[in-house]
């Protein structure tokens, strides 16, 4: 098995939706400037309360990517 | 900034269909007595199983509230 | 009430398309072998990305059922 | 399985005996003004020493009652 | 010794000075309903920053309280 | 000192009495099948509340024990 | 209020009957050369198990002295 | 309330004087390089003793700020 | 990504000698049995001493096996 | 790097003013009887509340020293 | 004693031999990019098990910088 | 089983080389004042970094001994 080196980082992804649409709109925003991300860790799900309704979701995670040879 | 003091208080909701609908329902009954809640954060994601299928989701969450002048 | 012995077990399931249909799936594969599941609790959320799209949720979770007299 | 809501508070309990008498004592001062408590969770062991002697427990749990409808 | 309930809520104050005040303000607005505070335990420190100031101290605690006899 | 492997699961006992008995009511019932228990660890103290009185406590706990040569 | 300074140690008490008896049985031991034991917190509630019968309890706490003065 | 992205890392602020002085100097050094940060959690309190003396607070936590757009 | 089901059981492994031969001598024991662990996560770093010697290390760590179709 | 052994104990210092001057009270009693003390860690910040003020910090902390060669 | 801030980073090295090697593998990779690498805290050690053999350690790790003055 | 009072100190050890050898280091240091020690349980891996090698692991361990009768 070949030996890498990953570097974790952490983000918090907001959906109005779901826990699962909070986490892909972040992975999407991050892609712009980090490649190869390949899994990730939740570590907190919180969310926003208006007038009696979640009006959003907030997901914070750790997500794990390849550093690249240059 | 103005300075507001916050009480955090823990409720379990349920739902047989999702932790969104869970969380959402126990706001909801929660707001019968329960003014100005404003955000809250997931503790504890369980559920009940049933036949071999999950029949109830059960969340707990914190959430937290202003405490308002009289 | 009167006093039963259960054992927990600890599963990963997956799904290409939620935490909650993740937690199903091995409920119904563990049902093959495993009588009596009575309740679960969520340990972990983590997931899978490939080419920026979360293609993969894997929740892991404790899962207890009534050890039963022969 | 129908859906309720629950809300989970933090007593401490104390008792120059035992553990669990001291659990049992917050619960019967606490059932003056709360209705419906149905189960608890231990937090926090503690205790009182004097002259060498434990002369007071004190242990903190969660309990959980039902939001009951009016 | 004689024994008591106590009972134990989270709040979280703020300031704009210090962790110190925070706790202050939250237990001076809390007195206005709660009485016989006794100790606090800090679960939390957090704040905001405002251009690039840190402009507000949030910290949330517990804070115990004996249960009173009418 | 000669070198085994022990493997560890997790057990809930319940009793109506006491903490201690819980677990010894689950050892008891476990050890229809595995022989070798050695040692346990408690994760959790939980219990029912009925009517205002804690009717069945509810233990959980890690036990070890040496998996034996066939 | 006076200030004082505590020290905390952290000790393992046994006991064949019950957890509340392991936390007095080292509190006794302790007190030949510690002074002025004023609480204590449990950390873990270990045993031992040998044919079946839980033949030890093994309770770990810290224990807190105020620091005297010559 | 619209969507945003949001990154979390981990800083250490040094002080002579106080934990709220650590933290206001970290701040202010990484705005030099970091635009939007917006709220921060304490994740660790040490410090360094000289001569008996305090002479140094340490103080890590993590930082959150909105990924902008370009 | 095709969906599996995943099992997690704990196990201790022990020897005289480091950490790594530790955790190799359990999974070589438990190979006799458990067919396809496929990866592993250690949760506690113990050891024996003896006359002020390291003379044996106990490491307990999480594995983890894909559930085959029979 | 040259290798020494360092012992960590647990104090709790108190003030009546902040959790700095609590640190260091404690660190000012200690030095009587321990030397070299060089780094700390807080693992707590409680306090006492008398007539709705906090009229006494209680902050407990980690402290390392180097041991000494005699 | 000089106030400087620190940047802490959480990778995950890996090595077919030991937990050691594969912290070292990570350092040396991460120092084309990194100058200043200062202390390290392990968070987490996985590995890889082909065949009934450990084939390859993962160990997550915390890692400290001097953010430098430009 | 006749019941024994157990102390737990945590001690720092250090090593050019290895955890192993770091928690070694340590027990042999400790062993001139303390006699029966019986136990440890690793708390911490640290290290330091120098010019981008690790020099030196540090290695924090709970070690339990036997309160011996005088």
């Amino acid at each position: 098995m070949s030996n890498h080196t990953y570097k974790t980082i952490e983000l918090t992804g907001t959906s109005n939706k779901s826990v699962e649409e909070a986490i892909q709109n972040a992975v999407s925003r991050a892609s712009r400037t980090i490649k190869e991300m390949r899994w990730f860790e939740v570590t907190e799900i919180r969310g926003n309360i208006n007038q009696n309704l979640v009006n959003q979701w907030q997901v914070s995670f750790k997500v794990g990517f390849t550093i690249q040879d240059e």
